[in-house]
């Protein structure tokens, strides 16, 4: 496989030449390497390897798995034990693992002395095409789905495909859902590729590159998401509602189920309040319902989710705001919802 | 007087109509402002009569004056008090007060939702002619000075010299300190001007227009503190190791104290390792002798001073890194400092 640089994205086979070099390079004081307990077991091994090969002198970062550690107390934690290794500004932080840890890694990297340089190496088929792309980072607060958090583009962002043996099955479909976003916001064509695949299986190169390409440019185009980056927010402002309805409950739930919910839904609005076919839909909501379970809420509890939605940093003001399909492939953002609506999509969903 | 517009910085008389106009431009769906305990007393009544007369809507958050306020936990409970009031991506923060205000409530911004707008109103010398200038913003953390930030730039920032009047004068005498330092770093005609002026008076509009001049001109030239803006931090590798010091003891002293120290030793370490003359070097000591009582730490803690120093934002490695006096005027930046010679300089500081 060639490189495919895509801004500052490489997707590479299994060369850490570029990773060595950029190290090298930089001459840098003190090189930092976050991790979860996940990652630490599965993917920090090969990383270590190749860093005592070349006599590059590291210092290792963990955290617990899972959303929770997404927090203020993890990250004053990491602050402290930067600080108590006298990491400097010309320090660097590389985050080896999933959403959560390029997220979080992202944001402690931001904010440490007003901000060190980070490198990214996604391990999760969500970080590779979605999370580790495009500069946001941050992270959970008050029960708030990355209520805090910053702009801050990695240094780099390394895509080893070969970490995504290293993932459980839920996680590697939790990354289809926001594939399976990529081509419902912008490229039809796409789409039928994927309603084609089976995606209980690892994606192929093309898939990889297909999703990164269309996540890159859109974030191009707006990295401070004014606008075109809004269309990215498909499925995601009723779905970060249900991960964080999930999370506070103490159940958390991995991001993509609950985004593959949000899209089901927000595809039923799109029918609702702009153009998207019957047929369209039906074809979407065929799509999530083989591919994840339905999420189980009590309809007692659906106001606390439209309060969560509220909450959402995507309104402009006391409004819920979307981003919708005018069909698939075409997404439109800025539409705001009655929450009248959102009450029959969430009856919809619950209840079909 | 006219206003002095430099850069995003207005230096204004008594007139609200710059800010009445940017917030009805704006069509804010909520404005919050940020004060402490002492300008909510003494400078937050003008702003809320104007506001009424306007009918413009505010939220008032209100922290603990002092030094102490600005950690993570206020942040914590300000961002907290943002999220409860369902503050939005648009929602604008109005910060009124010193130092310890615009850099608390720049970083709250900062972080919020990845970024909200805020808005300067400095009501201390030290924040008019300082650190409500240059983006930077920040909270302390684990006892070092501004451990966490950003560099964030306020909307506006607008200066109403009359707020001096409500000052302590331990704060003016604060504010002081930089006010020496940009004629120290920048401007030796400046600095004939300051011998001749009563530092216990309020500054005229001839020093505050100069030293915003100089700090604004200084951040233009270097926003990311790459090389230019270092000049900036003369007297403050030291003086912040003071400033932790005393934090740490739970007896914070006013940031100015503790500069106006950490230039009488950097002076001294100025002509021990740069060009600065014996004559220019007895001249700021009666400077700031004249002015400011000497600090008194044992020297039992001088192992503990260098510890602090060695944790600064702004050493490369474990070397401290001083911004120095080539002659008076002219500062000169990266001088890389033996830890034998930061010893020699705190004997003769606590001990001359």
């Amino acid at each position: 496989m060639n490189d495919s640089k895509i801004e500052d994205v490489s997707l590479l086979d299994h060369s850490w030449e570029p990773l060595l070099k950029l190290l090298k390079e930089n001459e840098r004081k003190q090189v930092f390497v976050l991790v979860d307990s996940n990652t630490s077991l599965h993917c920090l091994p090969q990383l270590e390897l190749v860093l005592e090969n070349e006599q590059i002198q590291y210092s290792i970062l963990e955290v617990e798995a899972g959303e929770t550690s997404k927090g203020l107390e993890v990250c004053a934690s990491l602050w402290n034990a930067l600080t108590e290794e006298q990491a400097s500004r010309q320090s660097l932080l590389i985050n080896l693992g999933g959403g959560m840890i390029t997220d979080l890694g992202g944001f402690v990297a931001a904010v440490y002395k007003r901000g060190i340089e980070f490198i990214n190496i996604p391990t999760s088929l969500l970080g590779m095409i979605d999370a580790s792309i495009g500069g946001k980072c941050g992270i959970d607060f008050n029960g708030y789905k990355n209520q805090l958090g910053a702009f801050q583009t990695p240094q780099k962002t390394f895509i080893y495909p070969s970490f995504l043996k290293t993932l459980p099955k839920d996680e590697l479909k939790s990354g289809y859902a926001e594939v399976i976003k990529h081509a419902l916001i912008a490229d039809q064509n796409y789409w039928e590729e994927l309603e084609q695949s089976n995606l209980s299986e690892l994606p192929d190169v093309a898939i990889l590159q297909r999703s990164i390409e269309i996540k890159s440019s859109i974030v191009a185009a707006d990295p401070l998401e004014k606008g075109e980056r809004k269309k990215l927010n498909f499925g995601h402002t009723i779905g970060h509602a249900f991960e964080s309805y999930f999370l506070e409950k103490g159940n958390p739930i991995p991001h993509g189920f609950a985004i593959a919910a949000g899209m089901f839904c927000e595809a039923k609005l799109s029918v609702m309040v702009s153009t998207l076919l019957q047929e369209s839909l039906e074809a979407i909501l065929a799509m999530i319902d083989k591919n994840y379970q339905r999420l189980q809420i009590d309809s007692t509890d659906f106001t606390d989710l439209i309060e969560l939605m509220k909450q959402d940093k995507k309104n402009q003001g006391a409004q819920i705001n979307c981003t919708l399909l005018s069909g698939i492939g075409i997404a439109t953002i800025d539409q705001e919802i009655e929450d009248e609506l959102i009450l029959e999509t969430l009856k919809f969903y619950f209840r079909s």
